[in-house]
């Protein structure tokens, strides 16, 4: 059984990681966040919170905001429309910003590469970037059951000025009928959801919920169906950790969603919540001491799915 | 629990399928082969097997051999080894047989697309074909318990034939130095390797021994380390389903390896082995009956791994 | 000798394969016009024109345009400048508007696809879309001798409402750092200086400047240097036909530039100036029925390159 | 009027810029060339030979065998057929070995690339590989009027022994039911013709055939149709250089076919055949120093065709 004391003890070994990693470069604000910063939170079906390290320093959620606007976007136009006509559900050897793709399958491979979590993105609910967001911050703010959740307004001035490739990303799912609606708006948004700030405790909240088959255990509210859970879980072991989801599966072997700001999520069902803080990240863009910590609990408690 | 009823519901429900596929065109072998076959056969920790439907036909195995030949390689190289510096361990967005991603990245994505298998192949020991195959031969019959698995010439004729597009891989693979030794040997094994007859019930005996850690829990012989074993099940969560990888994740949620022949082999990790035959493939060239019934299996008992 | 005559019997060949075409259909303003129009006007070093057809009626400059940005980029910042860091000067095989090639190589690879002119229309000097198209309208009034030249607002309203996919390419080129400056002002620009309105006696006389060494033979002034109205030549005869370049340089055999308008710019080095209308198009987006007018001339007096 | 002192001229300058190239490595038979040597030789229509440097020492002919497979394919089945079923007239941006446009577009874009070559050699008439190669070798040797050219055997060997990308290549296109016939035989063929010993003498006359219209100017024989010899010096200049060919065309102007061995063919029609031997490569595999000496003569001369 997992104790704080394991927690440590991956911990520990995680940070002998560190150093090799390196923060996100292409934004001041990424790369300027200490990159020694670690930490660990698990929270259990009955609310049980074990946490060690660097559990309560803000970071920005980044592509784990994929996830909720994943669920939010199900939430208001359905799995079946937005996985048979708008994105796909398989993985890509692709890298997560890559285009060539869409030349020849107009939709994105699936929701956790940017062309496919702009595609998401664009089927949120809202007239326009202000209401998406606001719906957006409501939605996690319930998923995280942390009412202080917010926008880190720097950080979304930068994702919004050096946002061109995601641009390019949007007008050519826009040229090819896949992205409904106005272009800017969407890319306002999505550029918003990446810059909220959240802990790694709000990450182990989230991802409890979705281990929790979609149900915030707490307050007893499904704010998923238990089918989309699962559905997401899944695409989380396979697309999650951008093109090192199969390396990551094959030694942690966790559903998880990685973000370049250092987060990951891990839901481990009917088990506990996972969230991860560590932005030194390794050369996929995923938390090279996150990585290392899940892997250490993974083997040390065999909680592998395989 | 399974029960012997509960597959006989799944063979019934995946039967409604069957008709919306259609075997293998490329070779008369398969393409001729009645494409209402479909069976199951699950056997469990303690040896004891459920069937329903056509699980003695013998087919050929195609694709599941690249199974065994991983599992062979992993013996004979090192599973560090292999995946260091042969092939990589990440799903591909691109079909089987695909060879433009070789133009960029010298590694074959993972060792279930073609490219891949064929390297796994050039590293079974072996000084030739003959000598490659016999130990190929050897060893999964071990794996199946069943002494009598031998080629299917007229299918290893007609492989060999029309093997242009893998020869192709093969010589772009040699002049990438990525491919070692003799050509033509190792495309000879690996058309054999992938035109040896199985049935339902071997191939379930094959995934039992994945699921028991690499036992097979009869003889209590160790076929595969239990860390291989472990890596392959995320292998095949990942990749084993060619394109259809993800969906099949979503849908069924078992690590799991198809062959056009029409055979799905699935270890479920300390449960039991299960063997599919159904010869009618969807278009990305699974055993569609095979993928309904597993669904079923999957959402009856809520096998999911997710 | 090239007589009216001969003209004439031109047209009439040309009009043979006109049904067989058909009008750009990606906005109305292209849509409708009528696909039975054509024309061909030469001019040569003499000032002689020679016309058969509609050679009167205006039509959108569209691709030839990039031909005009192109002289004005070089007299701008440098034929060594542009050529050196923005864009190349080969072939590609790709359509027009593809995008795939920026994934690997940086640059554009030549200036008449989409992302190579729209890099050339960045490289114009002046603080926003308003200036830049003013020194636009300047120049080819100058390279067409005739200040009628003006904008068809209705087809500029149209491009850029329609404009998504170029949209894509200018800001995929900003996130690589060659485009420089604001997106949506050197958008508006290439927006605007494809829907330019000319005719084709403005070609021919445009053509002639190229084919007379850069110098406009009535006034004598140099509009570009010889060095490069010669390499534009080069460039023309290897890329100015989209990808059905190489098809024209062999049944052809001239430089030339075209555009979905249906024009082709046509220079024929110390001869004449042809200018081309003729809006059916064949698969590849250029006049079907202007291509065989000049495969026509080009047979008939043995006028090709090769 | 071309003088031999021009030449001497052509190949000082050329010479400056030989060392900044090297020999093709991939074989130790071009690896061990001299980079140094250099050599030009032209051949008018009145048959006056003018010659500077190295135009006697043998080399091997390489792609320019293309040149000569492509004519003798052209005779054999057409030239109808050849570029309407088999290969295409565009230039590819593409590397002259790569293999990822088969994938989407069944025929190789041009007769120069290596797929469309290994296309071309596959239509010559002959049983197996010593009979297509004996009808080469009778064929180049009218070509270059020289009965001596002969197969450097030791070259062959090497191409043979490394080929696995052009092996790769020809089994692709046999699998897209392209490449007919035997591929083994096809490119045993291949191989041989590629490793053919010239001379720049030889070149020269050569390119003099296609400058003439296809007739051997001492003896009057037609050795290829002059619709064809035209087509073919059109696709010298679009695609004769590799991914060069843009680049050649603007500072050089002709056309023009190259070897990695170092020679290059350039059929000035009217005027003369040029031959150029300098093994030193620029990074596409172009002579460096020949490109030099080219470059020179056109704009002494002002012989470029723009």
């Amino acid at each position: 059984m997992l104790k704080e004391e394991l927690l440590q003890d991956a911990l520990h070994y995680g940070k002998a990681f560190v150093h090799m990693g390196q923060t996100a470069q292409y934004i001041p604000e990424l790369k300027n966040v200490s990159k020694y910063y670690l930490g660990i939170c698990t929270i259990d079906m009955d609310g049980n919170v074990l946490e060690a390290g660097d559990t309560n320093i803000p970071f920005t959620i980044q592509s784990i905001s994929k996830l909720v606007s994943l669920i939010l976007a199900i939430r208001d136009c359905g799995a079946d429309h937005l996985f048979h006509d708008k994105v796909g559900v398989e993985p890509t050897g692709d890298p997560f910003n890559s285009i060539v793709k869409l030349e020849t399958k107009t939709r994105p491979f699936n929701p956790f590469i940017n062309a496919g979590a702009i595609t998401v993105a664009s089927c949120i609910s809202g007239k326009d970037s202000d209401e998406k967001f606001g719906r957006f911050l409501d939605f996690i703010r319930k998923l995280c059951r942390n009412e202080e959740i917010s926008l880190n307004t720097a950080v979304y001035e930068s994702e919004k000025q050096t946002g061109d490739r995601n641009r390019a990303l949007a007008y050519y799912l826009k040229a090819s009928g896949i992205l409904e609606g106005d272009v800017e708006e969407c890319l306002d948004f999505y550029f918003k959801m990446c810059s909220v700030n959240v802990t790694a405790h709000d990450i182990a909240h989230m991802s409890l919920v979705l281990a929790n088959h979609g149900v915030d255990p707490a307050s007893g509210e499904i704010l998923i169906e238990a089918k989309s859970a699962k559905a997401i879980r899944a695409l989380m072991l396979t697309c999650g950790m951008y093109d090192g989801s199969g390396e990551f599966a094959m030694s942690v072997g966790f559903p998880a969603k990685s973000g370049v700001g250092g987060g990951i999520a891990v839901p481990l069902v009917n088990h506990m919540g996972i969230g991860v803080f560590g932005p030194a990240l390794d050369s996929k863009g995923n938390s090279l001491g996150g990585i290392k910590m899940l892997e250490y609990i993974s083997k040390r408690l065999d909680y592998s799915l395989f």
